[in-house]
């Protein structure tokens, strides 16, 4: 039996989110039928992060045990081979047997786009949030500071929330400007439930001027979800990789 | 009555090119319906390029006449209200009753971008032609050089070419790396059917190293299709802009 650690990119656009729904379009359901279909055994796929309805990955994260006799180094062909174009495996590799996507330190990347302009250009609708309204990115840039750190970041996390603890890492938060698209790039521990798409609502806010941009620090100290702009549609969010 | 000009923005992805096709969705269709919707009557769109199914556009141009009373001011805020998402009206603006987006000299600024890794990135898969393999840049960058200049571009056009003259002046060829893509740029007076997905197609072998890189010098000299590499396909190709 081996471990098999997977680095799975894919639009999210046409399904449900990472996590297996009964007769729905999501991505673990569709990798888990094509492995067990291009392996002939039955599998248990486990995914780091589960990914909502609508967003996108790069490198998501997830293992499996196969007795598949495939060499190792012909599996991502075979399974790339049989997967919708809308998902792919960019990596693939053997780990060790205790290895566990969820169970190990690890440092994930999330990145938030937002397409500020007067009018929509079509070709990034999928991939970014769009606002027919300018932003003031130097805003956006001084509130994204207070983001990082260890903090308790239960205001800027869903009420559905039902981790024990709601402390979290961020190591880095910045905003660049790619193509004309205004990017928010995190890096932490970990995220709570929502937490990146309300971050951005929080900052796209601040970028229209409705908050003043320590509000930031505010919503962390008061621990009030109320107090932080909306969910940020889930289109402009792409889980970037996450490293062990 | 007024004379519109305007700048048109597309996902080719879902549409069976420009020009109107009965039942079924073309660039031109969609355009033309949801016109006469908000502006209740009949209008005739001229377009300034018939783009292929499948291919893209950021700014292609068309014109139509209207006795509308709504503001031009307006016009373009209400036309994208009611098209598809995939769709924009980038620009709106009255122009001379003569102005014909296909009689006045212009010039056409295409972009043709590839995807040369070992997998495919789900998320740009719409956008560009990916290939499975490395391509050499340099060799392709040696070879576009022969592109530049007034020639008679028969030999990189298809066949079916109907036009009288297959003179064309390309004004400026180049290839970038961008965002680990590589994109063919050229700007010209204009461009023959086909023309820039067989020059990708063309530079394509030449990345290989199956053609050397004044294969293209060849290719025009002799006037011979047959010389040159594959049509490109549609969803790498968009049309940039164009200028009058």
């Amino acid at each position: 039996m081996k471990r098999i650690k997977i680095e799975i990119a894919y639009d999210g656009t046409n399904y449900c989110g990472w996590q297996h729904q009964p007769n729905k379009p999501t991505i673990e359901g569709i990798c888990k039928v094509t492995i067990e279909s291009v392996f002939k055994e039955k599998i248990k796929l486990i995914g780091a992060s589960r990914t909502d309805s609508g967003v996108h990955a790069l490198g998501n994260v997830a293992v499996f045990d196969t007795s598949s006799v495939i060499p190792v180094e012909k599996m991502r062909f075979a399974i790339n081979q049989a997967l919708p174009d809308d998902i792919r495996i960019e990596t693939l590799e053997e780990v060790f047997a205790g290895f566990h996507p969820r169970g190990f330190e690890s440092k994930k990347t999330y990145e938030y786009r937002i397409m500020s302009r007067r009018v929509s250009i079509p070709t990034r609708r999928l991939y970014t949030h769009f606002i027919h309204m300018q932003l003031d990115i130097n805003r956006m840039k001084e509130a994204i500071k207070y983001l990082c750190g260890k903090q308790d970041f239960k205001g800027l996390s869903s009420k559905k929330t039902t981790v024990e603890s709601t402390i979290r890492t961020i190591y880095k938060a910045e905003i660049v400007e790619e193509n004309n698209e205004i990017v928010i790039k995190l890096e932490g521990d970990g995220f709570l439930y929502n937490m990146v798409r309300i971050i951005a609502g929080t900052l796209i806010e601040i970028g229209k001027g409705s908050y003043p941009p320590d509000m930031i620090k505010t919503i962390i100290e008061n621990e009030d979800r109320e107090l932080a702009g909306p969910t940020a549609p889930a289109c402009g969010l792409t889980l970037v990789k996450i490293e062990y």
